[in-house]
């Protein structure tokens, strides 16, 4: 068994059909023609825990983004198109599986129900830029937006309870400032635009701001609660006594704590201006606050920016947890180098990267559930692994692995496409070309002031030449022993983010032909200034410095369609890789490792 | 002396001081503290009538863009990036350059004018969305927008008469639609919209809509009037008597002509829901408007896309017009090589490829005003030789060439960067850096849905991995036998408008180093849908078909530098150049040609 991941079958589609006739009603007794059913809880983060689960509760649908709008005849699952495959496998034919952002909700909306109706849902779970966007698209449409409370709760009997672990201190060698400092300098940036009170409700703001970790949910080092920050530095953290009980005396005397419960009274006690993240922030929170005394000012969360910008002492913790994860990596691909085609299965992969990772020492949790996709499971960007899909990895397949892992010091992000034998021509030439996009980025110098949007299509501009290209951004933020997943940079055509030194990003540009194969290439990399040069006249550029180390497959890279400066990079960056992380592995690893890294 | 370009000295500084001192004394007198002086006519187009250059006679700055905001004891020239080296050399002390948009005017007159004041501005000169935008930035600032009559006018006594020329019909063989049919499909999507009338300011609109043609400014086939199209079909064209009357026919019985003058009054009396394009419309259609009977709705001139998107027989006129354009440069590239190297200078140059173009028997005019610049005056993109400015092009230097030609049958936009005898490593590296991004620009196939800011960053990689870049857009729009510059589609950074197959772009990237020498590299390019490949998974993708035949210096190339991908497409393209080219020019210049599109 696993520690860290488990493959029991997620989807129950069978379980549908009941449950959305009890929602329909739940609905005609409250005299609505819908309701809402978010993948979000309320702190409005990726991951959720069980008792949040919602969406897959009432749909089995289990990505981890999308949404359901349930009405009396018809429910409609949206997804963006890393689910459009998985989707079809999950859902009962109950629920209409939705191609979002390509069809908005309002229009579904309109569609479904040309004679107006009433839809319901749950204000703690929506934010204010989603149902005032969805409000005013809605306008003379006969469709009204109207608040209940959760009808799901209504009808989730046996829901698991809340999560309750404790929340402890990150040390401040690791964190690189105390909660002292962050707290004033982020008070400072309030006084700077009079903003008095910053309510804040996503977990990981929290635990950056205040220097804490937990285990709330899996995968990502939180702890749930709410923040409300003054304009003076001092803050009230709201959190379950039971939780909080390891962290008085590290919260000092300018940190507050009180019960979660008192959060909501305390809200409509607030006067000033206060700051309410339109994006991530509850609509509830509008509603509770007193606007007599109290002007709301929506902003992004002010901790988020410092929060992305990675200090020093966060990058040199980052760089020394991807060489130790870099080491497990190499452990594990000389193991899948051994493994007999036919012989080991998509789970047997994960357990063994695992395995690896745990031998560390230093492994506190994997940071997501790993992809491992072989043949054509790995046409599936964001696929699962469970006992029920779980596949033998046969000869001439490649095996896609995307991982990563949890260390007190950093949170990594690698995905490696691996060949089993021989492979097709064509496979080889998709992975080329992936390649060459992923590099692409790797190497690009680029003026102060661009934007994720503004490099995205340098990953993609080799796939494009063949008529090809990826339904994915093509790279998300990194968190500091944090969520993989972090704002609020992105590598992607509608991220307008000024990219800054210190911003970790992933760089996974990728290919998937449905039904058939996949491919992703994936390393970290963090922004920092890049030196002058004899022939510069731009002053301020930026460039990337590569994170992780792990080799790229050989085997799978057509040298001819390679241009010098990308096989040039390809060959230093399997020597950074030798001599980075060959004192790190095993003997027979480093065996592998020379021949893994061999000049192309 | 060239027949189309004229070398006069157009700076005259010395005028500045004392026309700024009588704009004070108007401004006095009308108890205003500034007085805003744009670039733009009432018809916001690119080249102004003599009449309306107030711009150029207050400041002597001539760039084709700016604007001058004139105070009482300061007066702010703004100009963006293509104009910083030229400004100072034109304006005088009492003029103070502004970056712009670094600096914003709002912020500029803030400072200057820390206690408020009033603004004053002619209404018909400036647009709604520039007056709004404009006016909401200085709420509660204590500076107010007034309009009132133009006080340059009031000033400048000898102010030149406007353009008189007379309108020509455009046969439908070269314009592909006639103007019922053009008219027809406009009026059903305001028809679809419920839009009962749009106003048409825009000279390039009218003269597309009506297949008209004139000359009422230099350079462009325009006749200067205004347009109401009704959602019938039916139009009304407002232009002065002389100047309509060879068209009367060509209008037909649904188009009325009326004069000039009766615009404002039949504005006064429109009702239904109007269309105002907010970018390009004067802000003075609102005051006119009746606001009791009609409703004016902001939105892009409808025929904006249409004339962007040229029909099949708008392109084929315009490949026959590149490729006589492509015979003339070669008979002119191939005479620069005769040239000795100290002998000749930049006029020499301008009007040897003046005449190039003339003996083709078609010229109408040429497309704008040659910028022939050698070594340091290379390095202005926007360089317009004069008498004054005049250099003997010199042994060891670049000659930077950027012209174009308007044909009956289409307009043509051309730069070539020329060596004079030996050239530095530096240059010619600078030269292969940019022409590689020219390249990419030639080569990519991209997916439908993308605009020019997905695109842009293709022409710059390659300089920025050198720490250089290029302070202007890498490419505008271009009409057919209308203006050299059209929207609503660009390569630049800041275009959102998706690219549609038949739209005309520049394709020229480049690199300047101020007080030295200066590269740029251009053909026009139309988009085209892109053939399915065999390994093609995206639907539906667009490439550029290239339209600029003429040979790129082979003597600057650093062959080494380029990817095989990168050779083989100059290669094919030179060989394209020998193939249409060759055919068409002098034997002289046919050996030139042999030899200029040698393999490399």
């Amino acid at each position: 068994m696993a520690e860290f991941q488990v493959f029991d079958p997620v989807s129950t589609p069978e379980t549908g059909p009941e449950r959305l006739a009890a929602l329909r009603v739940e609905m005609a007794t409250r005299g609505v023609q819908g309701f809402l059913v978010p993948r979000a809880d309320v702190h409005q983060g990726e991951y959720v825990a069980p008792s949040d689960e919602r969406l897959a509760w009432l749909t089995s649908f289990t990505g981890s983004a999308g949404f359901c709008a349930a009405l009396m005849t018809s429910a409609g699952v949206f997804i963006d198109g890393r689910y459009r495959v998985q989707v079809k496998a999950q859902v009962a034919d109950c629920f209409t599986p939705v191609h979002w952002p390509e069809t908005q909700l309002d229009e579904w909306l309109c569609k479904q129900l040309p004679n107006g109706g009433r839809i319901a849902y749950d204000p703690w779970l929506h934010t204010a830029s989603e149902i005032d966007k969805l409000a005013k698209k809605l306008e003379a449409t006969g469709i009204a937006l109207v608040t209940s409370d959760n009808l799901i709760d209504a009808i989730w009997t046996d829901r698991p309870k809340p999560p309750m672990t404790h929340a402890t201190s990150y040390p401040t060698q690791l964190a690189g400032k105390s909660h002292d400092e962050k707290r004033a300098e982020i008070a400072e940036t309030m006084r700077a635009k009079g903003i008095d009170n910053t309510i804040l409700t996503q977990p990981e703001s929290i635990c950056w701001l205040l220097n804490i970790r937990g285990n709330d949910v899996t995968h990502v080092p939180l702890v749930h609660g709410f923040c409300i920050l003054q304009a003076d530095g001092h803050a009230t953290l709201y959190m379950e006594a039971e939780k909080a009980v390891d962290i008085h005396d590290h919260l000092g005397r300018d940190v507050v704590w009180k019960p979660r419960t008192a959060f909501a009274e305390d809200i409509a006690s607030l006067s000033g201006k206060i700051l309410v993240d339109p994006v991530t922030g509850p609509v509830a929170l509008r509603e509770l606050i007193d606007t007599d005394n109290a002007q709301i000012h929506f902003e992004q969360d002010p901790t988020m920016l410092p929060k992305a910008c990675k200090n020093d002492v966060e990058l040199a913790g980052t760089r020394e947890a991807h060489l130790r994860d870099g080491a497990a990596m190499c452990e594990f691909l000389a193991w899948v180098d051994t493994q007999e085609a036919g012989r080991f299965t998509e789970i047997d992969a994960v357990m063994m990267l695992e395995e690896c990772r745990i031998k560390t020492g230093d492994l506190k949790d994997i940071s997501f559930d790993t992809i491992s996709g072989a043949g054509r499971n790995a046409a599936l960007p964001h696929y699962r692994v469970s006992t029920e899909s779980n596949r033998i990895i046969k000869d001439n397949e490649v095996l896609l692995i995307d991982s990563g892992g949890q260390y007190l010091d950093g949170t990594t992000d690698i995905t490696r496409t691996i060949p089993i034998g021989e492979q097709p021509q064509h496979v080889k030439e998709a992975f080329t070309r992936v390649l060459q996009g992923m590099i692409a980025i790797s190497r690009v110098r680029f003026p102060a002031g661009l934007a994720g949007r503004d490099l995205d299509v340098l990953a993609r501009v080799n796939l494009w030449q063949a008529g090809q290209d990826y339904n994915h951004g093509t790279g998300h933020g990194v968190g500091h022993y944090l969520s993989v997943h972090e704002g609020p940079q992105r590598l992607s055509r509608v991220s307008h983010v000024p990219l800054q030194a210190g911003m970790i990003l992933s760089n996974e540009p990728g290919f998937y032909q449905e039904g058939e194969f996949g491919i992703r290439i994936e390393n970290l990399i963090v922004v920092r200034a890049a030196p002058s040069l004899d022939t510069s006249t731009v002053e301020n550029m930026f460039e990337f410095e590569t994170l992780t180390y792990a080799p790229i497959d050989r085997r799978m890279i057509i040298v001819d369609m390679l241009t010098k400066a990308e096989r040039d990079w390809i060959n230093a960056y399997h020597a950074d890789c030798r001599d980075k992380i060959g004192p790190r592995v095993s003997d027979e690893t480093a065996v592998w490792l020379r021949q893994a890294t061999a000049e192309i």
